[in-house]
């Protein structure tokens, strides 16, 4: 391999069947070879910079785009998370009114209007016309978005299938004039370009609506914005929301409680989640004039103490009063090490809102009729130094499933079925012999998609349901009227995609996972074992109820009793076998 | 809802515990509500830019850097992908290494390196040092990397975990100087910050090495770097690579074919395929100055007579001669509905270039060993206007699996076992209780992970594999000691994340991919009837030369028969009932 020897370049070159041949060689050996091949200099010409509204408009379905089915789905779910956002930093008890109209074939134009705080005038441009531009990813707290890509994008979906800008129409308080914008997106340069920005009247004292006109489709079922409507509903007990759907047909959902969310605080990054390079990044960064002063208040849990004790345990010449921008790339590895040997307590956890056991129960309890409810919260724990808690609901048995009860007196007898209604159980729950159906939720958002690649259904799936009294195959989710909430809730949660449609698998989510619902499930293999016994116990009286007068006749015949000596023979063997049963 | 009737703002705001009760009114309305309470100013304050650096920092998990595991398997694979793209578009057959050497615990060296083209000097900062740059994006042609984040993300993830720089050589060729670089990526800036730029001796002509220092596990299995690289092997045949693990273990695969793949052309994109928002936008940038001429130039397969017949059932005034820049919004709609109506051709195809029946049975036979092979590579077929082709290869059975052919003269034997080998075929191919292993490729690279979000992998559930005679439960794959090879090429696949290890669920492509399978599988099917028929045959033969001399035994003693009756009787039936059995 003498760089001097060959006197051709690229001499390993595969002999190329037709073209290469006919070829003459230049004398210029840099640029010989086939016709067809590029050299270092050709590709270098091609290289060119790929704005993020490009790369997302070609890989729309990253963002949940993929289909016009789930365009629709994901539009409103990105507008419906940005109000619940804002009303809940606001203070505000969230009223929403969702409404879906059909402008032409395929096409329709979403509208979603909220009572939030507003918009104020000079954002709602980037807002609503920039990717990668927003308030919560910088921070660590739990919202629902965290991303700022999700509103623009639906926009930018509208304006490419359907050409029409976006509409925003936003007042920040009774004595501000509310604000109309339509705008585009300039996807070669990712920034918004604004068409219409005018005052307008508008009946409502504070709020924002947003409408967008795109290419979709509508469709009821399990992945539909109804459905998405009926589980934001109970996962957001706090909410009232408000659908009207193409056909005109409107559903309120009433909120179950007058009461917002616990306030979540912002908190600093854990120092055991701090990466190497993070570390050196933040060093450089800090407007702190000292080590010491840098891990406390760079860093939540850190205090004066642990502080020295990190240092000390770095060695390498640091002093609490080092100059945290003059520590070399050595220094910081080993502090970096120091920092992750050292004993410093867990995250706080007031950042943190989970929606709470009883919430969950009055919110399965409304939307799904059935026979078992369980509801399980986490304590909360921590990932990559991220505060998550999870939580478990389980509604178990449609009205009348197994269809027995126990008397006060201590007798089986069988319910009376509830009248069928129209209501949402129908569509939430499975059948007996169909998968369990499951409701993933993630910082309070339903998740209807990418259900198979989630942390949620791997953890329901590695759960061992046969201890539960249910059946269950190798690798499946187990078979049951049965419907399993699951909510996980974080300062960042870590999405498989930007369509934030699934959990990623980090170990100790999935760990918290099973937790939760092993929680749950201990519970529901009581009730289920209980009323295994109750149909084994009913099951066993029929039998003794059909075949006792039989056996009546019988010992009539072979004793020769009277009509009333047998009435009472059979009397008598009901009560001794009936209280044999003992329960 | 009078905005000038409510005296305070947020008058709906809910009555939140303690906090809001004790603080005491201001005079300034706008700002009352409870201390935690944001409004639309305090929350335009915190709206920020957001780096995709950044970005992609916080979502490793997106870029496949959720594990330490994963991390080095998706390091390798960007570089290698990258070296491969480049050789093949330099016409070089390609020479990699690959070398993982530990340098401290938890953290590894990976250096890749090819005998590709090398980077032009003033190119090599952007390609490894900023993300979202490449020359692969914009066109539409058929090659591994295609979003320009890949190498760089890796880059960035090396320096995120061990704070060390990227170290990049290279060499254009053999009358260059090689170049080395040491580059960090500024995350907040998205831009390289370069270290080192020196002129070094490289005893090779061309070709570039990268080398990233990491946090890391090292790990054989199905998911290792050990069976990547075998995969990548076996997908590309014109491949030799050279992997070094950990260990200081080498393996060579040697190149199948010295035949370069056949060069794919770049293409336009096809018309059906161009939604309107991205028309709209191609009619404001292009340089063409007759509508006719736009629709000829920026399409593939539009000719002057095709492109005038759009214009005309278009309507609205438009002429083939109308200015493109200066059609509006309406004008543009009709123009896109007549051009979805409109009778195109289907894109071209050598735009994709197939591995090839040949070659796919080729690289199973060398690394599988199986007792039958099929191959089947569809035609290719179109989603949403990108060419796209399927191939499907299968390896069944283990030798010895059936254990049985038939020799010349017509009779069955047992096989002899071939000699255990330490070849690929047992990390490969799974045992017989298990679900079959799939190889899943696209642009002949291998995913190996997120199989259950992958479409190829609902293609193989989907495909009813019990009429081909395996065992397959409802919703999971065969149980069958099976390999399936499947293979998607096209100019862009849509990958369900940036790590691009899972291929989204068009319908188009779930058709293909289903056809594929069963143009395989039914080949499989006749060899297992006949394999199983051969079984039974054999059970048959076994039974009747097990019992045949019993029966003679009694015969003799029935019907009184010397030895030499009784041992021509047995020949005798023996030899009528082998026949009976007609094959």
């Amino acid at each position: 391999m003498d760089p001097n020897a060959g006197p051709t370049l690229f001499d390993d070159m595969a002999p190329t069947a037709t073209v290469g041949k006919k070829k003459k060689k230049t004398t210029e050996k840099t640029t010989t070879g086939t016709k067809r091949r590029a050299t270092a200099q050709s590709m270098a010409e091609r290289q060119r910079d790929i704005s993020v509204s490009e790369f997302f408009t070609k890989n729309r379905h990253l963002l949940g785009f993929d289909s016009p089915l789930k365009a629709l789905l994901t539009a409103i779910k990105e507008a419906v998370d940005n109000s619940l956002d804002a009303c809940e930093e606001a203070g505000i008890l969230p009223e929403i009114t969702v409404e879906i109209t059909q402008t032409e074939e395929k096409r329709y134009r979403i509208a979603v209007e909220d009572n939030g705080p507003g918009v104020v005038r000079d954002q709602i441009g980037k807002i609503f016309g920039k990717l990668l531009y927003g308030s919560k990813f910088h921070k660590l707290s739990q919202s629902r978005g965290q991303q700022g890509i999700g509103i623009s994008a639906a926009g930018m979906y509208g304006q490419l299938t359907t050409g029409k800008p976006v509409r925003i129409q936003s007042r920040t308080g009774p004595r501000k004039k509310a604000h109309m914008f339509e705008l585009a997106i300039d996807t070669a340069r990712n920034k918004p370009d604004i068409h219409t920005d005018v005052e307008i009247e508008w009946d409502k004292k504070h709020g924002t609506r947003v409408e967008i006109e795109m290419e979709a489709k509508y469709q009821k079922g399990q992945r539909s914005v109804d459905m998405y409507i009926k589980q934001t509903a109970i996962s957001n007990p706090h909410l009232t929301i408000t659908f009207t759907d193409p056909n005109g047909e409107t559903v309120v959902y009433e909120r179950n409680t007058k009461e917002l969310p616990p306030e979540t605080v912002e908190i600093k990054p854990h120092p055991h989640g701090v990466e190497l390079g993070r570390l050196i990044q933040m060093l450089k960064e800090t407007g702190s004039r000292s080590l010491s002063g840098f891990l406390q208040e760079e860093f939540s849990r850190v205090g004066a103490k642990s502080a020295s004790n990190i240092i000390k345990g770095a060695g390498n010449g640091l002093t609490t009063k080092s100059y945290p921008s003059r520590v070399a790339r050595e220094e910081a590895s080993a502090l970096h090490k120091s920092i992750q040997s050292a004993k410093i307590s867990s995250p706080p956890t007031n950042c943190i809102a989970p929606i709470g056991e009883d919430l969950i129960l009055k919110g399965l309890k409304k939307e799904i009729e059935a026979d078992f409810y369980v509801a399980a919260t986490r304590p909360p724990s921590v990932y990559r130094g991220n505060p998550f808690q999870v939580e478990v609901g389980i509604a178990y048995g449609k009205p009348g499933g197994v269809g027995l009860e126990v008397t006060d007196e201590g007798r089986i007898k069988k319910k009376k079925k509830k009248p069928d209604s129209k209501t949402a159980h129908e569509e939430l729950i499975a059948d007996g012999d169909e998968p369990v159906r499951l409701l993933r939720f993630a910082n309070r958002v339903p998740l209807l998609h990418l259900g198979s690649a989630c942390a949620v259904t791997k953890a329901v799936i590695q759960t061992n349901w046969r201890g539960y009294g249910l059946s269950q195959a190798r690798g499946a989710l187990p078979i049951a009227p049965m419907v399993i909430l699951v909510h996980i809730a974080s300062v960042w949660v870590p999405f498989t995609s930007e369509s934030k449609e699934a959990i990623a698998n980090y170990p100790e989510i999935l760990k918290e996972l099973k937790l939760g619902i092993q929680e749950c499930g201990r519970k529901l293999g009581i009730y289920i074992r209980k009323g295994k016994r109750l149909k084994r116990e009913f099951d066993k009286r029929e039998y003794i109820e059909k075949y006792i007068p039989h056996i009546g006749i019988a010992l009539q015949e072979i004793l020769d009793l009277s009509n009333k000596d047998r009435d009472e023979t059979v009397a008598t063997l009901e009560d001794v076998l009936h209280r044999s049963r003992n329960f």
